[in-house]
């Protein structure tokens, strides 16, 4: 940490700050310019994280130095896979498809989206059974039936399933049923949710919150992980901008930063951030040409009927057609799909 | 609802397109322009919240027509008042000041800080037990026993109690302790929460989401009444836009828009947005001129040593002083306080 | 400037950071933490600007710790204030209210607008000549005969006028006819037309980007004060963010924030931020009680006639009733209108 | 277009609308739902375009339904093709690289890089003679000697110029020595500069605004087109969000956008948008796969020393190493490169 001061700081003020750091049992470290004095801090930063030099008088700014993540971060690790059912995902592995309805809607929708995605190359099947949904008017979720829909999908195909907890009340039920744990976009900074995740015995997909930025998103990371759940994905899925002529702004950066700062897994949604199916082709080849480990593609077999956002799904046809134009890409980036 | 089709549109397909629109029991009426139809769909909306018009061959955009919330709407209301221990905040009601320090800390240090902002003139003491973090490594609230000594300094002035909850599984606890549920930013959009404290009999303040629209935050609210709970108060503090140089950036204009689309009283906490103290009188004062029903000021009685946060808060002298400016720019709006 | 090593930075890369410091004639002083070392140089930081430690191997991060502009800086001024025409504004002047419509259309409505806000309190008129639109389709402005009708309601009034340059190739004949330039949001980083509007005798109204930063406005007020024309005023006029219920953000934190860095006037323009006339009486309230020295407020004597932006511009009946509420909101904190 | 009326609309209300809209030589069609009058304009609605019936009594909103460019829409047009001195871009032809370091410094770096970049591939030269930059004490370019400079690089090596003009009055200058003219970010909107270059015989590379629409984006090119000069490429460069991990946010999902909207060719910056060379090859590739024409790449031969922007130039080690990489993603994705 280092503390800059004021020009007008006092020798006064500037020896209270020294002392408060000794206090603290760390180092202070003077550097004295034409207009500001300069103190690095040296010691463990853990200890000055609740204090707050910040607001002594003479202190212009505080400058960490220290990264606030530790179980996530790259530093001296390598990229690590994690293991949903019996797929890998992430360090050296295959990139993953994986797809299925917004909603479980029924066992027969459900089923059948499971035998036709897995029929064209994806490994892993996705459904919402609790749904969160910005109007309490719209529809829910079939909860514990949609769970049971799901399982029933992944017996007829053996497709590993992955489903979203909105609550940390269904924790018990969703073990019970699915293969991973999805939270939400909106969930992602629900700590109490996190915290009862992070105890699980499921692997987790973390979802990038739409207005989170990248450190936020390894910090929900950590819940997890400090809590000893050691299997997280990170999901990559649009965030909120300006621009509307997108449903989010796909943030594809985001794939080689959180690569560089996480030895996590990084997954990419193309269609939530989209929100219309017309570019999800590109941009799902454009994923994989940044570096990521996983795609997730809503596919669904009458996206006009769907109950939720219908608009976005992909046919199973143009799905077909999309997964040979990956493997390029895959391919042309050295990874096998 | 009003369907427009693309240029290109076949008349089979815009014939599929009123089909639809008649088999769900509506009446579509149909204009063509020069070089567009368009297809003004007449009925109960409901019936087409989750069917999807959007997707079928030869439609280039649906507009609705109808706004999706209706309980929290102005439409055909007056202003609602609600009350918070024995204290009315909206309507006609005098203007209310809600302080408080960011984490009850002790017995002492809520007890200390309750007396002196009332005497200053705030209304409703304010104090996390629970505290949503960005780490999992930070102070995270005393919990039960900061319920307690809200109670106490409670119990010691007199002032009604304001303290956030993050778990539906604390309501009860909350519950016995404070006078007003608080949802806090992160939580705007957990859904599983806002049902369940839909279904308390105490009085919500809920925070807007620092990436949520207008719409997004009445239908939040939406959530809340639609259990039962009509006690409902909506907080502006702060959305996240490129500018750094606050912490968040306090949008006012928030303040007359939920005035004019719903009958809920309108908070503005000036203290997250800004993120450091300086600037909070001059914003507490505009929101007052805005209009804001009340605000929402962290106080501490020394900042330097709060566990969370202290760089934002005011001192008790400032507070004192800012009081009477806010009393003569209440009045200058027609407003007491 | 601080520089921060990475933690794996080597003695020979540390030894040749600090070398290329020294070789610039400044001084490095170094300490040494836990993992990483830091170097404080120091002398005058100019000297650095162009170079580039940053790129260096083993350097992590770089911290300025000067501001990048001088002549705008609040440090060790007092608050300035600017005269256009007759009018002072700034400092402990009087709040002063610049109306008028958005593009100046004939002679006889400018002059007949002029009269009507002049006669309700307003000490200057704004009008567009040279329009900026985004849609080359629309409405380009009446150009130097806008000119010429701006100086023939000046001639009737006795207000001074405020246009806007668009092109430096226009300044002449705007020179000839009014009393303060204006810079639009879409210009704010038009470089050229900066230095040339800084070698201008007239005052210059300077609109902050629709996504300028306030450290960029300061800069862009830095350019025009560089070339010696050092009569600059501050124009918050609403940001582009997330939220689409109006059409811009509008910033009032930058009106404090501004205050405490520069030592120029700062106005608020709450119509174009807005967008819609309905919230405009209420924003400018705010604006005052947040400490802005001027308001830009667009009134139209026929706003459903307007050639542009009418449903923004307040009628004059409803900018006569605002008038004396503003009045009442100056007096709150200790301003006159 | 289409007036939706306010739900307590009077029939004497609705009959003003109807005859405004009929005045104006349009028709009305009338569709009455349970709570609102829909009506629909037909005729050609650029008649409509500066008048207000969104401001008369009665309208709730008004919806447009013709896009507001012609010229540069996709509308029965294929993607055209730009020729750059004798290098094609767009339409069927081959992938290109614009290569070269931000600024040109003198004779010998211009030359140098120029024959470093060709040799690995590159088809343009691009080199920065008019700065733009945030502070007026920053470098601002060579001027008229940074532009011999290219054209010396050019005849060395025979590979066509970019360069950037950021005043008209700089055109002619540009026009003897450069083969296509780059629009920066900050000059988007820069009209009068627009409408210049539109009657250049140069063609022009069209920056998005960091804060620009994609319809904006498209109107500015509109502007170009509709004085003549049909030869206008687009180029994103990244959006300001609230994520600061990266300087901009690459909005990838702009280029399969364009190319639906517009026939121009689509090039992006990944350079500008990330401000670290780190993450430069992923979203090269990542541009490519989402089907970007050109790319627009950094490279100095000695970044360290660089005048501007010396941190996120790509080394020629580096570019060399990526090029066949972006070979290997151009065929998967069935172009060539």
């Amino acid at each position: 940490m280092i503390v800059i001061t004021q020009p007008n700081a006092t020798e006064s003020q500037i020896n209270e700050i020294v002392d408060r750091i000794r206090e603290l049992g760390l180092d202070a470290q003077i550097s004295r310019g034409a207009s500001r004095v300069i103190i690095g801090v040296i010691g463990p930063e853990s200890l000055l994280r609740e204090k707050r030099l910040a607001v002594m008088p003479g202190v212009e700014a505080i400058v960490p130095v220290l990264k606030p993540y530790k179980l996530a971060s790259r530093d001296s690790r390598n990229p690590s896979s994690v293991t949903i059912g019996n797929v890998k995902i992430g360090g050296n592995e295959d990139v993953v498809l994986i797809c299925g309805p917004c909603s479980v809607e029924s066992s027969e929708q459900i089923v059948s989206i499971a035998k036709v995605v897995k029929k064209s190359g994806a490994k892993i099947l996705r459904g919402g059974a609790f749904k969160p949904r910005t109007s309490p008017y719209s529809f829910q979720g079939l909860r514990e039936d949609g769970l049971r829909f799901l399982a029933e999908a992944r017996a007829e195909t053996g497709l590993p399933v992955i489903t979203e907890i909105m609550d940390a009340r269904d924790l018990a039920i969703i073990e019970k049923h699915a293969d991973c744990l999805q939270v939400g976009t909106r969930n992602m900074q629900n700590f109490s949710l996190l915290k009862e995740i992070g105890r699980s015995r499921l692997p987790v997909l973390l979802k990038r919150g739409y207005s989170a930025t990248i450190n936020e998103l390894i910090l929900s990371a950590e819940y997890i992980l400090s809590e000893g759940n050691m299997n997280v994905l990170l999901c990559e899925r649009g965030i909120r901008t300006f621009e509307t002529a997108t449903r989010y702004t796909l943030d594809l950066s985001a794939v080689p930063l959180l690569k560089s700062k996480t030895h996590l897994p990084v997954i990419v949604d193309p269609t939530h951030a989209l929100g219309v199916r017309e570019f999800v082709p590109q941009m799902s080849l454009a994923a994989l040409a940044a570096g990521a480990d996983a795609l997730m593609i809503e596919v669904h077999d009458s996206p006009e009927l769907a109950k939720s956002d219908g608009d976005q799904a992909l046919t199973p046809e143009i799905f077909a057609d999309l997964v040979p134009r990956l493997r390029a890409v895959a391919a042309a980036v050295g990874r096998s799909l």
